[in-house]
C-alpha cells in the first residue's frame, strides 16, 4: 500500500493515516471526520481487495470541506458502487495494471477524471510537463513543430505494447 | 534536453547551467569551473548527440571539488571515449531507450555504475524503495515473504517484453 501514501509525499505534502473499518478494512469516514484541518487538501481512499469505498459519504465530506478525493482503485478494475462503476465517482481514479492485478500491461495504470481541466494536467505531467496546445502555451505558437514544456512533468508514457496486451 | 535538469528539480535542488563548447554543443569544463560553489554536489553532464564529453577534465574537477559525475548518454549508446565505452567512466551514466534513441525498449532507460554502495540504493529506487535484503533492513528477518520498506522509491520497472525488445 505504500505507493498511496508516496504519491502525498512526492508532491511534498505530509500524509495523515484514517482509520479502516475492521469489517471491510476500507478506510472509515467517521475517522477521516476527525481527522481534517484547514491544511487538508485531499482524501486518498483505497478500494481494499476490489470492495469500494464509502464513496457517498466520503465525497459528501470533500464537499463540506473542498477537498480533492482521488480513489486509488489498483485492485478495483470492474468494481461497482450502487450500480456505477468506480472510475465514474471521483475527482480522479487511479487504475493499476502492474502484473499482480486484474488486469495487466506488465507495468503501468490509467487514472479517469470528468474534470476537463484536471485531464488536461495531467495529460502534460505524464510527458515532462510538455504541451502542443497553444493555449496553454506562455508563447504561444501555431508551428507543428513548436513544444513548449510549462511545468515539472514526468516520463510516465505507456508503450504501445503495453497497451496492446490490455487491449487483449 | 528538459530530463537533464529536471532530474536535479525531482531530488529538491537547484540546476545550474554552464555553458557549451561551441565546437561540439557538449558542456565546456571552463564554464563548469566558474559555477562550482560550496553548495555545488554533481555535475549532469550530456554526451549530445552521441559524442561523449571531456570526461578527463570533468571528471578532474569532480575529484578536486568531491562531486559526483552523472553522465546523461541517453544519445551515446556505443560511444567510446579514448578507447573505452561510455558507461564506464562516470559515477553513473544513463541510457535511455526511447523510441527515438539508438536503441529501443518502447520506453525506459538503464544507469551503469562502479559503486555497488549506488547500484544497491538505485535497486531500491526503482521499486518503492523496498528491499528484500536483511543487511539493509530497519528490523531484519531471515523470513523469505518480507520485504521492507526503507526509504521513499519509485515504480520504474521495466516489463520483461520491453526487455526482450531490447535484447532482439
Amino acid at each position: 500500500m505504500s505507493a498511496s501514501s508516496n504519491c502525498v509525499l512526492y508532491a511534498g505534502a505530509k500524509p495523515v493515516f484514517a482509520d479502516i473499518n475492521p469489517e471491510t478494512y476500507n478506510i472509515d469516514p467517521a475517522s477521516i471526520r476527525k481527522l481534517i484541518t484547514p491544511r487538508t487538501k485531499a482524501i486518498v481512499a483505497v478500494d481494499f481487495t476490489g470492495q469500494a469505498v464509502e464513496l457517498d459519504e466520503i465525497r459528501k465530506i470533500c464537499k463540506e470541506h473542498n477537498l480533492l478525493l482521488i480513489e486509488d482503485a489498483a485492485h478495483a478494475i470492474g468494481t461497482t458502487y450502487k450500480g456505477q462503476p468506480v472510475g465514474s465517482l471521483a475527482d480522479m481514479t487511479c487504475f493499476s495494471f502492474h502484473p499482480v492485478k486484474t488486469v495487466t500491461g506488465g507495468e503501468g495504470g490509467a487514472i479517469t477524471t470528468n474534470d476537463e481541466k484536471l485531464y488536461r494536467h495531467l495529460m502534460r505531467l505524464r510527458t515532462h510537463g510538455i504541451t502542443r496546445d497553444p493555449e496553454e502555451m506562455v508563447h504561444p505558437t501555431d508551428a507543428l513543430w513548436y513544444n513548449e514544456q510549462v511545468e515539472l512533468g514526468f516520463n510516465y508514457r505507456m508503450t504501445d505494447f503495453q497497451a496492446a496486451l490490455l487491449l487483449s
